[in-house]
């Protein structure tokens, strides 16, 4: 079984910013979605620096193309006023040829 | 310390798979779990096209040839009829030479 | 928007060690987490081998010498009487700039 090489894109973010952040990926081209609860702790690096608290921590795969389309609205629209941290990696996926 | 590479293989399913998913995992060689409860939204690229709801996040770490054997089942079992996703990715793993 | 490559190094343990962990993986460095309820069953490797029950999932992302850090220190203190996974993987990180 041959599986595609996609980008998976991981946001954790207060968890207030399900919907907007959803919204934002099925704009960019996501078509799918997985959705933990989650915590976060301490400083990530960001100007909204120090939280605790519930948060979401949303995973989408996707081509090479919508994942930086991804990262870079994460980056202009959220960085600055919320505690967002984002990451992609690299992933082999199952029939992985349907995705966006 | 070194670490030892090898493939953690992901599957996201409808929660009510769980038991087989585990049953089909083990018989595969996987000799341990990490699940986490999980929503999911949108289309998959299955044909079990979308849904949203809960949903059950199985991690398995094992060998490539393991990997292989499971990602070649899943195609083959649940695809068609089950919205599932899986993939797989590189991890090093800390003590890993007791890995299936 | 460039990305930074970091290192995410993922702890899965018991819940009753999350204290302690997060106080040991900030003294070594690392500034924040994502900590996620999960599950585990089977033998993960460890000579604390087979367990099931309420675990705690830690993920913090780090450069490559705190990941180094983290995998001695968990290899050293938790292993043998724990039943403790950890693995590492490569990340590209948003703003990843500002990482320890």
């Amino acid at each position: 079984v041959p599986t595609v090489p996609l980008r998976k894109v991981t946001i954790v973010a207060e968890a207030l910013l399900e919907d907007r952040l959803l919204r934002d990926l099925r704009d960019l081209g996501s078509r799918g979605f997985t959705i933990t609860e989650t915590r976060g702790e301490g400083s990530r690096g960001t100007r909204a620096a120090d939280f605790e608290g519930p948060n979401v921590r949303i995973e989408t795969i996707v081509s090479p193309t919508v994942a930086d389309a991804i990262v870079a609205h994460v980056a202009e629209h959220y960085f600055e006023h919320y505690a967002v941290i984002a990451w992609v990696n690299d992933v082999e996926v199952v029939r992985g040829e349907k995705y966006a």
